[in-house]
């Protein structure tokens, strides 16, 4: 069928002129008149599907929390390649990976004087646990890491040190790296003023009463002390209890233990290529979570959504080049499933024609980045042309980050993929009791869907390889 | 001044028309003309005034939770008689309440299996302690209180109960009473056939996963279980996992204690009237919160909001009636300040000349209404076409339920007034731990203040009382 013949059809027929959308790629170099009409299909199969919500439903209510090491990451491992194997997956396997392990079993704050209530706290990952009874110290308050740290030596001796920092809102996520730094170096920085533990303001954007976790680090030679953080509420009114000018005494108990090394796996399923077979597009996002959610956000979302995408992209014909789903482990501890999957083969990651992670949430995808060879940029605009009727803005600077868990991989200058999400509402529910199933939009997980499928099926099926950006230095 | 003369005066002095308004109540009967302009006054006072929010942000900061009974309750009666004298009422005042004391000491609840995860719980007001380790036992799920009702006797036996009803969102808080039943007769009803516990999803209509505390009775005769309820995101997902078919087995721990009689007490103050001393407006609130959260918006905003409406009310001039503030004790475990109330001085009661609670949070006052003798219509509309600028509705059914603590008043006919507040959002938050400062919106707040202070001022300084309606039977 050409363009005209196309037009007449439709007209005679009354078919509406947007079927004829898929025609304009008639003359692409990639792909054949059947692919892009195929494309078109698999995203509106995508756009209907219950595919990834059934997953990520399965995957947080059968499991449920996970975090590395314990028997809730354990049931996911067994759960994804289950799932895998009852989706149809050609090759389905598990790689090891190992983390330092931690285990929460209870924490708790209040404030003791002026006025005695409780305080919403969570331990940050890798915490010290206090004695049974918890520290109990008058609190010193600081507004930022730099305020703390720009302050005289001593100046926190036998304090908790209370750090007020408030994130940002931001749709693309860039209010978290500043926030972060508290998290990550507090309780070295307090423990180095004297301080006998530490509590921060969440690293959050929530209005309501959840206390947010994460990793944090210890550093050798400096002290250890229990590391937490209280919700934005909480914070709110330490800060106004601090602000009456009167000393203000909390009690801080986490109970907690670091178990030396855990062991978990990356499951790992893959459609394979009928022509390149070890050539193959990477998608997928982290199996594990943090223990006080369900992690449907994070990153259960993620995994449901590649692992739904990679099966609608091969619904109708196998793939040219492979379609490989990686469910990294440990993400949370640190990468450690994606370090250890880096570090087992470095050898198949020559073999990547494009990689993306899916771990910011269940927002609509807002954009669509690269990063590969300026050889591959007219094949980039062809996928962001089918994406562009999903909403997905393309990004031309060519400089994509592609996940967290492809920070390992990013020596290796892989073909590198941004597929954006909205992150506005991300940090209201990250790493905390609240990210649970209802915080996502089946409809907007369906868009995410369609967007990966039509990625995965369009990378996998061109006419030559995507190859990656060579990286001056 | 004729509203003639006015007009002119305004065309040459280019004040705004809008400035000759309160010239149209120029031929009350009820008003004078000065005292119409002074409630113009005391209304655009009360729209730029910070004094309620400053109430409860000092009562939810330096007091918090305060649960009849609790160290938190004693000290906010020390602080609404503090707060009281140093705004300069001119009489303050206590009065002993006593009630049925209950402690909640700690609580917890986890699936068992098919897959371990914590659940988001809390104990009903006057539960029971189940052993230390908790009680654990299968979950049989009802969708409402009737359903279970009718089921076979023994249905239950061994077994958890948990009812999944689901509270309607609505403006005037309609779904409050259906869901509610479940949690006043849930526990007696479960254990009538044969439970070991009971669980219910949350009178909420929260997004978030906070579980909703409230009171809860015993029957004599019927065996005492423990009586809790999960969060709704809790319910969600403890109802997705009986949908998958397999026995789900769930350990509820719930430590606290009834102790006894308990003694709080009514915090009381006046701005005396000139000249009818003994009758008096009456406004208020109630000063005890549940212990979750810290009562801001139940009802530490009814407290502020009629706190500063009667001072705001009497900036200028002394009223001519007394205007009375009354902080009612113990409303959480049964109205038990206002019953002590009535019943010290039944005889004040007939000098009341306008009786309103608020205890509906903190958003729009959207509507007023009344409900009194015929005679004084027309003074209450002369109340509504001042509150007609601050965006409140008039009800002319004369028919007002004046909140909560009102109820024991009920039968000795007061003229009482329902100034409704906007409560769509409010069971997203009403007795949880997410109840806090953040979520009391100042602007909001001054609009109640204006609509109360418009009410008070003009009920105390009508030119004739205003008498109760008489109740027909």
């Amino acid at each position: 069928m050409n363009n005209r013949f196309t037009f007449v059809l439709s007209a005679l027929l009354y078919i509406p002129l947007s079927f004829t959308v898929t025609q304009s790629y008639a003359q692409s170099d990639n792909f054949s008149e059947q692919q892009l009409i195929q494309v078109e299909d698999i995203k509106q199969q995508a756009l209907e599907s219950d595919l990834a919500w059934n997953i990520v439903e399965s995957l947080t209510t059968e499991v449920g929390p996970r975090m590395p090491g314990t028997p809730g990451d354990k049931a996911a491992v067994s759960w994804a390649v289950a799932k895998f194997k009852a989706m149809g997956f050609d090759k389905v396997w598990t790689e090891p990976a190992t983390f330092p392990k931690w285990i929460r079993y209870a924490e708790s704050a209040a404030v003791i004087s002026p006025s005695p209530q409780k305080l919403h706290i969570t331990a940050l990952g890798n915490s010290i646990s206090t004695p049974k009874d918890g520290i109990q110290a008058q609190v010193i308050e600081f507004q930022t890491l730099a305020e703390l740290e720009n302050a005289p030596d001593n100046i926190a001796k036998g304090k908790i040190v209370f750090i007020n920092y408030r994130m940002n809102r931001d749709r693309d996520g860039n209010g978290y790296g500043p926030a972060v730094k508290a998290r990550n170096r507090g309780a070295v920085v307090s423990a180095q003023k004297g301080a006998v533990g530490y509590v921060m303001r969440s690293v959050s954007t929530a209005n309501h009463r959840f206390a947010h976790t994460g990793g944090s680090h210890y550093k050798d030679g400096v002290t250890k002390i229990v590391t937490s953080a209280i919700s934005n509420a909480d914070a709110d009114q330490l800060h106004r209890l601090i602000a009456l000018g009167k000393p203000v005494t909390i009690n801080i108990n986490v109970q907690a233990k670091s178990m030396g090394e855990g062991t978990s796996y990356n499951v790992i399923a893959e459609f394979t290529g009928t022509q390149f077979p070890q050539e193959h597009v990477l998608i997928g996002g982290h199996l594990d979570s943090w223990d006080l959610g369900t992690g449907a956000l994070d990153d259960g979302a993620g995994v449901a959504l590649t692992m739904a995408a990679a099966k609608l992209a091969v619904a109708k014909d196998k793939p040219k080049r492979s379609i490989r789903v990686v469910l990294f482990a440990a993400e949370e501890f640190g990468l450690w499933g994606a370090k250890a999957y880096v570090k087992a083969d470095a050898q198949r990651i020559s073999k990547i024609v494009a990689a993306a992670e899916s771990d910011f949430g269940a927002d609509k995808i807002w954009a669509f980045e690269s990063k590969v060879h300026a050889s591959a940029l007219p094949l980039v605009r062809e996928i962001a042309a089918v994406m562009k009727s999903l909403d997905v803005e393309y990004i031309g600077k060519n400089s994509a980050r592609g996940g967290p868990d492809l920070i390992p991989f990013r020596k290796f200058n892989i073909p590198e993929f941004s597929l954006s999400q909205d992150g506005t509402d991300y940090f209201n529910y990250h790493h905390t009791a609240d990210d649970t199933l209802d915080k996502i939009d089946p409809e907007k997980l369906r868009q995410n869907v369609a967007t990966y499928a039509v990625f995965a099926y369009m990378a996998a099926n061109a006419k030559t390889r995507i190859i990656g950006k060579t990286i001056k230095k």
